[in-house]
């Protein structure tokens, strides 16, 4: 099961080595990870994504994020309700003959045409993971050149 | 100056670790980073951003992320062309009163007011650091409850 998990740290030298090596020395991959600085200037902000095989080591690793002389709060966000949210951008293959069915296509998940050259365009778009897995399969169509994203973040309602 | 670094790694354990580590080492805080899957399973894309107090030592810092073995390439956007854009959902006070003009807000920066209650609304915007400063100044005079910010990613033109 995929988790997503915020962590709020003091924002020191060495806080993300040691929060991402709680992960690593477990075996659990983090799937994504989106580190920002806050409204305050001594607190960051990182929102992880793991897929956990194990949920008890995964209550392990939350136990001990909390017990990190940095680390403020944690907060798993499985169970509660949310709303998680992604950033790609996304260059694709356009000739302008396809620019139309393109349009169409960002038009359709309420994404931004940001650029478009003579053969390429840059799309942006926000969504959930499943909504940006589905805009990726549309605009593999095209032919996908680059792709960046920035890996979930999420906001308790 | 703030530097945008862009490192395609191999997915394995550690690499966020030693990577983060490496910044950290030579006294470099990051300020954002963003770590996700591409569209290569063994791959993953870290944007990182840092301001740096000596060129030099930054030349350093991006020498040694080539030489590290699970590393693939290494950008840095500064000097180059790019498209830079972070999402960042803001949890706002908002009673009732002061509904529109929450929502002239959210349309003057194309945000989307993702949700509103009796009294607080969610707001979701996407743009470059002086945009997200200048929504993040408007929203303050409502109430910022609650902030989460992907940190920046970045893509050549």
């Amino acid at each position: 099961m995929r988790h997503t998990i915020s962590v709020l740290v003091e924002n020191k030298f060495g806080v993300l080595a040691r929060v991402a090596g709680l992960f690593s020395a477990r075996g659990y991959n983090i799937s994504s990870l989106a580190v920002s600085e806050t409204l305050d200037p001594s607190v960051s902000s990182m929102t992880i994504v793991v897929d956990a095989k194990d949920e008890a080591i995964l209550e392990q690793i939350k136990k001990q994020l909390n017990k990190l002389i940095d680390v403020i709060t944690v907060t798993d966000f499985t169970k509660k309700e949310h709303l998680g949210r992604e950033l790609v951008l996304v260059k694709v293959s356009c000739a302008a003959k396809d620019k139309h069915k393109l349009e169409a296509t960002v038009k359709k998940y309420l994404a931004t045409l940001v650029q478009c050259n003579d053969d390429t365009g840059i799309v942006e778009a926000v969504g959930d993971q499943p909504q940006i897995k589905q805009l990726l399969d549309d605009l593999g169509a095209f032919g996908i050149v680059e792709l960046v994203r920035t890996g979930r973040i999420a906001m308790a309602h």
